[in-house]
């Protein structure tokens, strides 16, 4: 039988995370309890760590990217088996259980059955159904077409990645050679360090600038410069947040002869275009095989090591790293 | 018999401009030549009679929105009649005749058939064209939708007709009382001074922010202030040039998170997304009676009046100057 | 306080309506009761009526376009009011209340808030949210096209209307001169009967067939030729159901060498594309005043009256009714 | 110094091609002389020879792929290099020279410059651009989509390998094993014969139904079934012309009910929506070795074997044929 008691590692304030005791949580109507197996660190809840919760109040457990088995179903939940796999974004994956309901509630997409997908692959399905919105949606990459993206981190990757099985030519920018070859060998087509990109780009295309331009770096003169490289009608995706450093000047008369289109993309839930149906999509091209993403993990830990964990993210130590609970 | 001598207004530099006679041009192979009945003065004339031409060489003739009828037909441009009532959108418009390819070359869309169009209405093919391209294209203005254009000149009260025009409910701002009432006689659901439109707009839509921000004023700051004003998932379309204002203090963070669309409208013909149906469309709805734009039409000049005309448009003393040679 | 019991008009078979006293539901967690203030009529509950329910057992409640007031708030459904108008889209609404989620479940969007919106008009939410699916999402209606709308039925006139707000101009088809007269009303620009429709859209456009023609009358023939006469690259927007004529002989090469686009459209819920913000675009329109879709409105009855009422809209004798029960 | 007459083979009635001598071209202002390398012989060009010429008169030179080295240059025509490489898409391509626009007109995009592009690959710029628009445009293929495309033949392997590029899970359907295993090669991920390519579909597929169809046979019970077959909310393109065959009983309940898309698919010139750009993109694609699309090239022939290898062609004898003058 189950247990009635679990391990959570929550937040109490600045700085703060505790490994706690306390019940496990009772499923509701229209819910689903899961033992989880693993759960991303992202550098979200590692923000949430050092500067402060902002959505939620403490104790706060801030992990959204969880994957486990169906322990116990609510009323009302048909059509689901205790112990299928299943995927969960609310936050509540830093430990051994957590609910989701199975329908959407506000930001959260419910519930998705991931088959027998593998744990430490699937803990990215969130962050590649952001990565398919970004690449689909937001860049519209298509055949041919010429992509920069700026920033090999773990999500620099995955758009890198998508672009090219978009049918995009990738150029991935990046200063450390490491995250370079990994980028060369997630599909990009070339890499180049950020201080020559423009140079290496306008070698590659033959002098053509790239069609879009996708920052993922949280540094506003990026994005500035990315105006500036863009072609002519092309599209400059922010992807990263900028935290303080928000501001930059920008030319608008480039917007405007250029008629180039600067737009955010920041994950497949923003109102008012809500883009689920990524989620399925993430899934399923994490089943084909063609993006073996468990291959970005560098970390793992226990719920003891969260805070640890936390502090290597934010300090851009670690690369992915995956809870353990 | 048709004139051997014609005359025509060009520039010769800075302010300098020459009323002359020359010899009327001779049609080649695959061009009409047009006996002219107007012209309209477009901003970007007198921007050339007062900082200089920057793409051409003295003299030069910056008429670009021209009316007139066939005179003679070159070799090779069949299904066309003498006497038939055409478009064009060369730099030749300030003259007694001009000459104009059938098929688009460079920048020209090349001869339009107007049929009866009336002539100072018809002068608004080229102008109102690109209003379709922003309203349509840029800011894909649908039923029901929240517009804020800011500007009602010329430019502005088209564009706010026109996204009237498919389906938006437009806020016109701008601070000359007699132009609010102008944008609310084309169409325009409510107007409102530049100081108080964000009140005006939170009033007229329930506290919802505009879906769409159209500034086609030259300000950097107002572009700015578009962007902070936009609804999530907006789009904020920048229609004018900004000239030497062109740099704006942009809040990235706002595009990143909101997901806002920053895009410019510079005309149908900018590469590489040329839409050059739009000239068909523009003139079709001109042909309709819906949109009777000669009530635009401030002022008239012959000629010899063209550089007090020019003069008058660089300082906004004239709302819509057509030439009649 | 309220009452425990209600009156309901439900279905026990074919032909078979009748009206039964039963408990008033009790609203769950995340549900709303609502007393029911009118609820359209609709041709799919007629369907139902005359051939059976096949999406649900006996007894079953149709009406499902309903409008009425909070009586009371289940638990965990904070953000609403008693007593204020919601709108609801579940098979409830032949009954004096109903219940229905705050969030959308299956083909239901769940309530949505109405204002004061008149009952008559709020009636017209969920048709009036299909008619923008097809006008905006399936035939791609913008300003100036020409638009053909085969049938006006309510629903070919809502069709009708919506395109004219999109910038479209309509011409609508239809053997009744009192209909055409009406869709004249609501914003077509032109009306023809169907013998002679191709003969008015050619003299209307000059020759140029109209890029969108919408179906909303249930003959696969009428379909067949809105194919034949659709101008290359347009597109042919199936709206009705074709029922047991639903087999055309159709002219692929048409399709194949003009690019035409033949495309359903069913209703805002269609998966895998949900355009559920189609609603609230809906309600928002009817608030504004634009469209006074009660004028639609030709018959009322009460709960005794349903057996008739869905006879008479199966028959076609009926426009549009609205049951107040 | 240049020669002044060349060998052509033209067609002059109904099954009779003649190589003939002829002066070769003057090229007017605007044209370039190109001395032809290669030409494509097309089943289009077949089924002029087989059942006449229904766009020109006789003599009738049909090759329309072709590519050479400039010869001559005429007036007007800045920015050209005797020498360089171009492709021409005119009428004109089996013979030893051919002038070409430097500009479209009509259907013919002008002349393309193509660098050091392999000829017989370069043949492959206008078939190669015809697939690039029934990929994107039409059919709309994105990352992990299910596609099938039904038919082998040079036209459908190049589909297949275009749609694996923009990301999808290519199914190809063909009886002849050898153009199952090109397909293959050529990136799709799976192939079946056509007796049982739904039951493979559903394999590779869980069940669920292929999101697009794309048809490249003349067969109207193959597109019946393609709607019959293709997922709700899908599109089923029409990629092929149906001959004598074109009428087909089609089932307008599923085209309604849910919401699928049926869709022609001609060549990137067919109007209104012309997207010449796709030349260059196929030229680009080309160029970057990602689709040696020579190796498709079965056959070889000079201009006196031209009327052997329209047979071969229009008998589906030969797979490509490409004509060497």
């Amino acid at each position: 039988m189950s247990a009635t008691t679990m391990r959570v590692a929550r937040l109490h304030g600045i700085g703060d995370v505790r490994v706690e005791q306390i019940p496990v949580p009772e499923p509701a109507a229209g819910e689903l309890l899961v033992r989880i197996e693993a759960c991303g660190v992202c550098p979200t809840d590692a923000r949430k760590f050092a500067i402060g919760v902002n959505d939620g109040s403490y104790p706060f457990n801030p992990g959204h990217e969880w994957v486990g088995r169906i322990e116990a179903i609510g009323a009302g939940s048909d059509g689901w088996e205790v112990g299928e796999r299943v995927y969960g974004d609310t936050y509540a994956g830093y430990a051994q259980y957590a609910t989701i309901g199975i329908r959407p509630e506000g930001w959260s997409r419910g519930a998705l059955a991931l088959g027998e997908l593998p744990v430490e692959r699937a803990v990215f399905v969130e962050p590649l159904a952001d990565c398919l919105h970004c690449v689909r949606d937001q860049a519209a990459v298509g055949i041919g077409q010429r992509v920069a993206v700026i920033g090999m981190g773990a999500m620099g990757v995955q758009i890198a990645a998508v672009a090219a099985l978009a049918g995009g030519d990738v150029l991935a920018v990046e200063p450390r050679a490491e995250r370079r070859a990994l980028a060369l060998r997630f599909g990009a087509g070339a890499a180049a360090e950020p201080v020559r990109w423009r140079d290496a780009a306008a070698q590659r295309w033959g002098g053509d600038a790239p069609e879009a331009v996708i920052v993922t770096v949280a540094r506003a003169a990026v994005a500035a410069e990315a105006i500036d490289a863009c072609a002519p009608g092309g599209r400059v995706v922010l992807f990263a947040g900028f935290g303080d450093e928000g501001v930059a000047a920008v030319d608008l008369n480039r917007i405007h002869y250029q008629e180039i289109v600067v737009v955010g993309s920041e994950w497949v839930g923003t109102p008012p275009h809500q883009r689920y149906e990524h989620y399925e999509a993430a899934r399923d091209l994490l089943a084909s095989g063609d993006l073996k993403l468990e291959e970005l993990v560098t970390d793992r830990t226990g719920l003891d090591g969260v805070g640890d964990a936390l502090r290597a993210v934010r300090e851009q130590r670690s690369y992915k790293t995956v809870l353990l609970p």
